[in-house]
């Protein structure tokens, strides 16, 4: 295999070839780091290459194969987190100038399972500041660019892990989502992102931006990889007050079971609202693909979804001018003037309006639990338009001009305020060559059922093998 | 029997009573309506009398046990409910002007099932305006006066239930409880009162005072009235989100058994700090009663319940400040000057704060659910002093002059934050002669326990007889 080849591997693959003893973990984590050489320059996914030291790490992992010691399911496999999990001895910036020199002396939960399981840390990975903002256009660390076209936005906030994952960069990342930071930029880099139920994955060492929205989940190439990291970072943690101690399921053996008579709800609401025809009709195809593999689909409704832009802005708001308000008073100009003014903003939201949200958040909840007493799993685009350019503030739909930053979350964000697993899946490109997403949310804690949808589709998909030219 | 003695019985006795035919429901009522008639002129506890449509339920009850229908536990009993919970035609004002027209066309959900229970409905109960205070001097509907010294405050803000149970101006009645408003009126009426766990009761039909710190509860003369009436009004609710679908107990059967073996927790903070030293030694000496029945008492430790004043001024505020900030706008005048201050406050805190005091409700709440983890029940004063003056403003403690209303609700506010049930049963006298209360709190949904250990303390006690002189 050649160094293109390496890289391009899945999780799943290079587990299984490392094990095999096919490839070695140095080959692949080489492979990966040339990618990163050739290519990040000008992609700026990375904020931080560690080359050094994921080379000694595969050096370790290549030894413990030759030795015939037991191995973890990602033993070798070299991945990048986005840059706001805690790495003992590594700077772990947020993406802020603020942070710039934060070198962290523990690991936060996620990277200490990852490192059990075997995997080898490529780096960090860039980030909207903050994960306050969908651009993934840093002013310190660079303007992350879309594989697909480069003139475009990944999305964000974890837009540096969907760039490294969809160009080959790392084999798979995990990035943090609070109001679809983890499947919107997948779905603009058209590879798979999970957001778990709230409380399946541990936040501890992970700065907040919104401590009642924020979630950590996998950014892959297939589902199947989302499935092995999932099983991998998920379960109880008594560092962390809001993790579940429910036992966590086996995701990537639940996912071969098939989906006929599964019942899939598709929410009135989002569909007759303003939409890109393109994200429309790939979507609706896509739905049209998993009633051919047997699932049932319904029209479900979601009347109080509507308000949900309204109420996340409040909330997430609030919560992270809760989170700053103390460096935001004593350091302000280590704020970017962009998230400096959303955060006062933040501050001045009167409590008043902050217990409204989260009333209708409630009334959102509701309406998502109703439906899904109907069907298993809801499925709808997860962005409402392909990736824009690159400094552009508002879409056109429909002949509206409309919020930039609406259109790009208006879908992954109600999953968000009530906690529910969601999951997107490539699921078409437009004419211009730009991906959609497939959205299937599901039950809390039932990933096994959103995962089983989401590879029974990609499985039956001629999307799963597209790759970026570079 | 005469008047007086009728007017004495407990719910329990009335009830057992009139099923027996040894008495009418339509004597008791009589005696009731006498009672209010010669002392509530000056003691201010009803806001609404209903003589007529209580005779009337009375003689209907009468006739149903003369016809040997079968009759519900709280057949032909007088009651009478703080004015705030919907009643079908009748006046319920929430202690506000702005409410003095309001004739609900349904009955809430606690005052259905005490309806069809057979209770009897003597009136609407007087109450701090809006329940936002613990006074209950009333500037529209009267200066509620405290039946063991006249020239003090019942409490509140369900103070008028407080006083009309104490002074035998009905069986029992049914409060609200946001930071104590149940168990500090009753404690310093010497009675019993009891909040339950948050979700026990339906809030259907009340007027919100804080959505997450609401809890309605019985105010009664013994123990076990207090079960009998919690048994009646508890449960699952489709009418109320927040309302638990977890099946009721058997309150009033669970009473007898004895609490050898049981484990107390005192929790050392509160008694390190500043008390009335009357209240102090009697609730030192009603534990030394329960430890001498079998109990086993030990220390606890809840660090963070010293910030519980702070939060729970910031969420109760903010939380009545969302519910009144429409009437506020239009009808400003219809609030008094001191309730209307403490709103526009309420409107005035920014989302961060009230971000920050739910963080610290959540420590809160650990604390109270690790001590509960070790002992059964948690024991202390219910109040910090004896019942104030009506007028004051300040206490004195220890030689320092402190806040009043925190003086009063110090001690029963972190069970509202945590949601846990909470008794208060009476346990002596001042040298003045004013009542003291012991608070008994417990695990969520374990009202059976809370309930056990009152009913233990008040059948060994000599205060359960002593009733105020009018």
């Amino acid at each position: 295999m050649n160094a293109t080849e390496l890289s391009a591997l899945t999780i799943r693959q290079a587990a299984d070839l490392i094990r095999e003893k096919t490839v070695s973990p140095v080959e692949i984590a080489r492979a990966c780091l040339e990618r990163i050489e050739q290519h990040d320059q000008r992609l700026r996914s990375y904020i931080t290459v560690l080359s050094d030291s994921a080379l000694a790490q595969a050096q370790q992992a290549e030894r413990s194969v030759t030795r015939g010691e037991s191995l973890g399911p990602l033993h070798g496999v070299p991945l990048a987190l986005k840059d706001t999990f805690a790495m003992r001895g590594v700077r772990v910036t947020c993406g802020s100038k603020l942070f710039a020199n934060n070198i962290p002396d523990y690991d936060a939960t996620v990277v200490e399972r990852l490192r059990n399981a075997g995997a080898v840390f490529l780096g960090t990975l860039n980030m909207h500041e903050f994960a306050f903002g969908v651009s993934t256009a840093n002013p310190y660390y660079g303007v992350a660019r879309n594989p697909w076209d480069q003139e475009r936005i990944p999305g964000g906030s974890s837009g540096g892990s969907a760039v490294a994952v969809a160009a080959s960069m790392c084999l798979g990342s995990i990035g943090t989502d609070t109001g679809g930071s983890v499947r919107l930029p997948a779905s603009l880099c058209g590879i798979v992102g999970l957001k778990p139920t709230y409380g399946r994955v541990s936040r501890f060492g992970v700065l907040p931006l919104s401590l009642t929205m924020d979630h950590s989940g996998p950014i892959t190439k297939t589902v199947a990889d989302a499935a092995t990291l999932l099983e991998v970072i998920a379960g109880p943690d008594p560092r962390e007050s809001t993790c579940s101690s429910r036992p966590v399921a086996r995701y990537s053996e639940d996912l071969g079971g098939d989906i006929r008579g599964l019942k899939i709800g598709l929410p009135r609401e989002y569909f007759a609202e303003a939409m890109d025809a393109q994200v429309r009709s790939a979507v609706n195809a896509a739905v049209q693909k998993l009633a051919g593999l047997g699932a049932i689909v319904e029209e479900v409704s979601l009347p109080h979804c509507k308000y949900a832009p309204a109420a996340f802005v409040a909330l997430a708001m609030t919560e992270a001018a809760s989170v700053h308000a103390h460096n935001l008073r004593s350091r302000p100009n280590e704020f970017s003037a962009e998230v400096r003014d959303l955060l006062y903003m933040g501050l001045l939201i009167p409590a008043r309006r902050y217990v409204q949200a989260q009333r209708v958040r409630t009334l959102i909840a509701k309406d998502l639990a109703a439906a899904l007493q109907r069907v298993d799993v809801i499925a709808l685009p997860t962005v409402t338009i392909p990736a824009p350019r690159i400094g552009e503030r508002t879409a056109k739909l429909d002949g509206k001009t409309v919020n930039l930053t609406a259109a790009l979350a208006r879908l992954t964000l109600p999953f968000n305020l009530a906690g529910l697993s969601a999951l997107t899946v490539p699921c078409g490109f437009t004419s211009e060559g730009l991906p959609i997403g497939l959205q299937i949310a599901g039950k809390p804690f039932a990933e096994s059922t959103v995962l089983r949808v989401g590879h029974a589709y990609e499985t039956h998909s001629p999307w799963r093998e597209r790759r970026p030219n570079l």
